[in-house]
């Protein structure tokens, strides 16, 4: 059982908000959505790169090219990863219990960088197929040159935290007979139709993984 | 003219991209999408914290209770806040160059904390009609104890990059005969139909806000 230990405030509103620190969630957090940002320190001062993430069990792993200021410097100090989704806006009755809904993990931790070939080869390979099962063996195969070029770094899953707003405004009580239209503008995230390249061919077969799919 | 100074790697691939500075499409990206994510140093170590930006003129603002960490350090510390809209996956023909499609904004700078009372009050009411057209005078009035308990944070748009990448993907030359599907799958945001809360009159007026917006 993963440990998680550290909160962080990640208030998108005033209103009370649950922590939640049960792996399940986070994990769920981390799955639906897999853009994150990281934020590191370059020459001193906080800096944000945001990128890509995927979950093996309880780590999390980003990649980018070996030459990055980010991806050499994450390999020392400590980051900060964060994965939010924007559920929706909140309208309330007054202007200070308006806010947002969303869904969040925040991960704090000093990366490591995987440095044996034929783990990052697997890794790379577990990214993909996460995204695009059966795509891996269909690709022209990787190159060794490529892993080489590529920089993976990884966070366990320990000093983590997820905060979640949901549901209709809090207002304060005396403001609940305001006559202003109060609840929640919903934002949803989906994929849309794929574009194949003007260089796929008219026949070739259209993965199942293009269709059908969410996210957020 | 605003100077833009400072670039920053936000790459989400290793494909060639391009880095933009003029101010038309940096505001265009920050007026978007209003989550931001603002990495700071808390206790010599970077922190992100996800909230809503707005842009005035050539400022981006964000608030948050004047009792949270996260904006008594942002006072006196560098920050980077980071507008990053997800547009889509880009699927190639090797997995080296599978790559993400997004709209970036990153903006380096010591925040400045708004102090005086009514302009505070004025910014909240400019982040509220940002956001819903109108709303703020059929709002139950701010008080002025909700004015002192809310923080908010500026930042000049001046050290400040965007970085987008669009299109399809960008194969090595010698895959593109190779015979597996390759495009985009994009990626779009929207607001879905109002929830109202339980407390709003069933014959409330429906704000037009509540309709046809489009968001990231």
């Amino acid at each position: 059982m993963t440990t998680l230990e550290t909160t962080t405030r990640t208030k998108l509103s005033r209103l009370p908000e649950r922590g939640r620190f049960d792996t399940d969630t986070i994990h769920a957090i981390l799955d639906a959505m897999p853009m994150c940002h990281v934020a590191y320190m370059r020459d001193g001062k906080p800096a944000i790169l945001p990128t890509l993430q995927w979950r093996e069990a309880d780590r999390v792993f980003w990649h980018g090219s070996t030459g990055a200021a980010s991806h050499l410097q994450g390999r020392e100090d400590e980051v900060c990863l964060n994965v939010c989704i924007f559920d929706g806006l909140v309208l309330a009755r007054s202007a200070f219990h308006h806010s947002a809904n969303y869904r969040s993990v925040t991960i704090f931790g000093t990366p490591e960088s995987i440095v044996d070939h034929d783990e990052k080869t697997q890794l790379m390979k577990n990214f993909v197929e996460g995204l695009f099962p059966g795509r891996w063996d269909r690709l022209r195969p990787v190159k060794d040159k490529e892993i080489r070029a590529t920089s993976i770094l990884s966070l366990p899953i320990t000093e983590a935290s997820a905060k979640i707003r949901t549901g209709p405004p809090a207002d304060d009580d005396e403001d609940y007979a305001f006559n202003v239209w109060a609840g929640v503008l919903p934002i949803a995230s989906a994929f849309e139709a794929p574009q194949a390249d003007q260089f796929t061919a008219a026949d070739v077969e259209r993965p199942g993984y293009l269709f059908g799919r969410s996210i957020g």
